[in-house]
């Protein structure tokens, strides 16, 4: 039995090592709006830790030199973290964490969650899945064994996302003292399409979240699906824990950030292509459920059918890359950049240049896109809830109008406030952004303003403390 | 007004038109067990009439030709009609026939029933799917406008299957005084996914069909979600009319076209080649749902796992040509014929060939493989009925064992007497596959017993006369 009374359990922690030059260790304390939510409940409490996994060799060569498995023990990591609270990461071997991280997390679980397969050709559970999926099965063991050996007695565990869905079940069993928290960032699906999944992974993976006492999603449509698929394929509903918290964005955080300098000579460098005329920004990573490319046919639906926009808009696309290991993904991406090297083709001009994409890794430079957007603008055909249309909301400095797929949680978050589409209609998104665009100054003003408050109703600090409320709530 | 008082409506009809060397139109008459169940009820009704689309310029040139709209006006139709009932061959125009049929039926409403799109990529509705659209209700406007002008007063009106989804709504309101039955041969899918779909047409869909006063599907599964589409996107209930007629085969028509000469020579072919080697057998169209390729993974893995069965085991599987003009079906069927030089390659001996494929039309060959079936095998990823595992059963001659798809209808007629697999489980499929060859032939026995009941229990005759009398029943 260990000493810390509040865990966070999830597959990235709040800092990384990378090596430098002079082969020290470097460690870099991560950011985002959620780290920081969680790090605010963490350091309130004494001997809290967090648990996450080694990414590569260098992090578990790390790990492993910490006696008591703690990252304090490395003076680098111990200055990061200030005595906040403490990090332990779990030196999971290097061909189980690619099973469960890659095979598992992220090319099924990630797929069945957002609708993502081709049911003629994918998925296809064989022997060589067997073998991934036991390998997700150790991650999990690994993570329930570690907090096992740092929980108090009675203490709280806050288990993140899809990559820890059956460690709640492993941990109920060995500790049945311990508080269990899960929270699902992605969205769920309707029974018919979990149970693609083989018959026994389906019963471990429902089973193992409802382990948990408290069992959160982003929105209420997730939830569901998720109790709907209890019922349906476990003959069980979930009880009273199974609750919804709408995580939103932290606007003096963003708008902190959106100010500093980097930013401020990305978004100049930005004007001088973009001019007077209008931006529609949008910013994800190249991830498959975040529909670029059905936005591109939209954006080009837009300029073939309402000329009247021609030489008076651009399009500016950030795309920060992501699972570039995947083939899926690769092509998807180049298949991209096909299509906005076609729409240049069609309608650039010596004045003009209709759309901006830039694949690359650079934060200022989204944020830019963001503060000169017009029209925020995103269309995932799934997604748990897409913070990035509400950071948009925050930092654009013209009273934007936002196009945003329903099938967003954000959507349920802004409501008809936002211009809500669906991601498949291409004809209906291409409307949508003539109407964003068109929309009179008063209206799109009113808009705003709602959308401001609504896309910071539920920030990271309050958004994890109603959380461990509702946690302390239902298992009392 | 017409003076039909019974009208079947389909975009396949009864009869084919083809030229003949002389120039001259030959009239095939259809076979197959659903059309001889529809053909005795217009039999038996005086004046009734079979309404359904001329399918080429030879059909539309003939239908053309008839002054009253009838095909009884050309000789040989009369002739292969022989005063059974009468045709009405619409001749849509090639554009409408080819946006309606290709484009939004099997395109679209096949994809989506089936949830065979692949959302990162497909659909993409866009302008141009819009004018395929157009044309899928103007073919849906021509079936209703000729039902008018056949339909007696108080007429009985059978709609067939998906692609006429909106001719219901259509004749209700030019014809209130009219009984409208619909069935849908396919599955029907969740609503999260039905409504992937643009929401107008979504709307007229499940409007379209809930104008029937019957609705019918082959399983209460598909029922249910039909239901629940109509309550989550149109909110509405559907009726007493929603209703569940599992349609089953006619053994004794079966069994008399499987005791035909040309089956009997296919037969012997066959055993050329098996021996006393056990068949796992099946046939279908090259069709995406069918999930040849997954099932020919099972088989690999059947044989990797168990080398026991090596020489002892031989899978026929008969794939005779479907929907070749679309681009996807042809790579799928090029990615069958791979994998089954890949299972060749890695398993057959000289004297030992573990896999026969035969991609063809040739429905006397494909009958001698069901009789020779000691293990039918059928794993579609969804499948409104499948009649080919019942027609399996009944033809075998060995006391088949059955392995299939929990997803196909026929999984529901069958219960556990099958052996029911989650199709996208290639490890469970295979060792279904296994339990089925390895059972004890008392229990084989047993079960083939129970399974040829379950497989005639409502072949079409009584299943399209049941339909009639529900549907006198609700409209009354």
């Amino acid at each position: 039995m260990g000493s810390a009374p509040l865990i966070v359990a999830s597959n990235r922690g709040p800092l990384s090592i990378v090596a430098v030059d002079d082969g020290d260790d470097e460690v870099r304390r991560g950011g985002g709006g959620l780290v920081s939510g969680m790090q605010a409940a963490l350091s309130a409490a004494p001997d809290a830790v967090w648990i996450c996994a080694a990414l590569n060799d260098r992090e578990r060569a790390t790990a492993r030199r910490c006696t008591s498995g703690r990252l304090s023990e490395v003076p680098a990591v111990a200055d990061a973290l200030a005595g906040d609270f403490d990090v332990r990461l779990l030196p999971i071997d290097a061909l189980t964490f690619r099973q469960a991280y890659n095979g598992i997390a992220n090319s099924t679980l990630w797929f069945v969650l957002h609708m993502l397969y081709e049911p003629a050709r994918t998925p296809v559970f064989d022997q060589t899945w067997r073998r991934q999926w036991a390998g997700y099965v150790r991650y999990n063991r690994a993570f329930a064994e570690a907090i096992v050996a740092e929980a108090a007695h009675g203490a709280t565990v806050m288990v993140q996302d899809y990559h820890l869905l059956l460690a709640p079940r492993m941990l109920r069993e060995l500790r049945p003292d311990v508080r269990i928290g899960h929270f699902t960032h992605t969205p769920w699906v309707p029974s018919e399409y979990f149970r693609m999944l083989p018959g026994d992974v389906v019963h471990d993976l429902l089973d193992g979240l409802l382990a948990a006492h408290l069992v959160g999603f982003h929105t209420a449509r997730w939830a569901r699906l998720f109790a709907d698929c209890c019922a349906d394929l476990l003959g069980e509903r979930p009880g009273p824990g199974l609750s919804v918290f709408p995580l939103s964005t932290d606007a003096d955080e963003m708008q902190q950030r959106g100010a500093e300098r980097d930013v401020n000579r990305a978004l100049r460098g930005l004007r001088d292509t973009v001019g007077e005329r209008r931006v529609i920004g949008r910013v994800d990573r190249t991830e498959l459920s975040k529909n670029v490319l059905r936005g591109l046919l939209a954006y080009r639906e837009l300029l073939r059918t309402r000329p009247e926009w021609h030489d008076r808009v651009v399009h500016v696309v950030y795309n920060y890359p992501s699972r570039e290991d995947l083939p899926e993904y690769r092509e998807y991406t180049a298949a991209v950049e096909r299509l906005a090297r076609d729409i240049d083709d069609e309608f650039g001009t010596d004045d003009w240049t209709p759309l901006v994409l830039e694949i690359a890794d650079d934060y200022p430079a989204s944020l830019a896109a963001l503060r000169s957007s017009d029209v925020v603008f995103v269309n995932s055909v799934r997604d748990g809830m897409n913070l990035v249309v509400l950071e948009g909301i925050v930092l654009s400095e013209h009273d934007p109008a936002v196009v945003l797929s329903r099938d967003a949680g954000a959507a349920d978050t802004l409501g008809d406030d936002a211009l809500l589409v669906n991601p498949f209609d291409v004809s209906q998104t291409a409307a949508a952004l003539h109407e964003a665009l068109a929309m009179p100054a008063d209206e799109r003003i009113a808009r705003a303003q709602r959308l401001r408050k609504k896309a910071v109703a539920l920030p990271p600090v309050p958004w994890f403390q109603a959380q461990l409320d509702a946690l302390a709530d239902v298992s009392r």
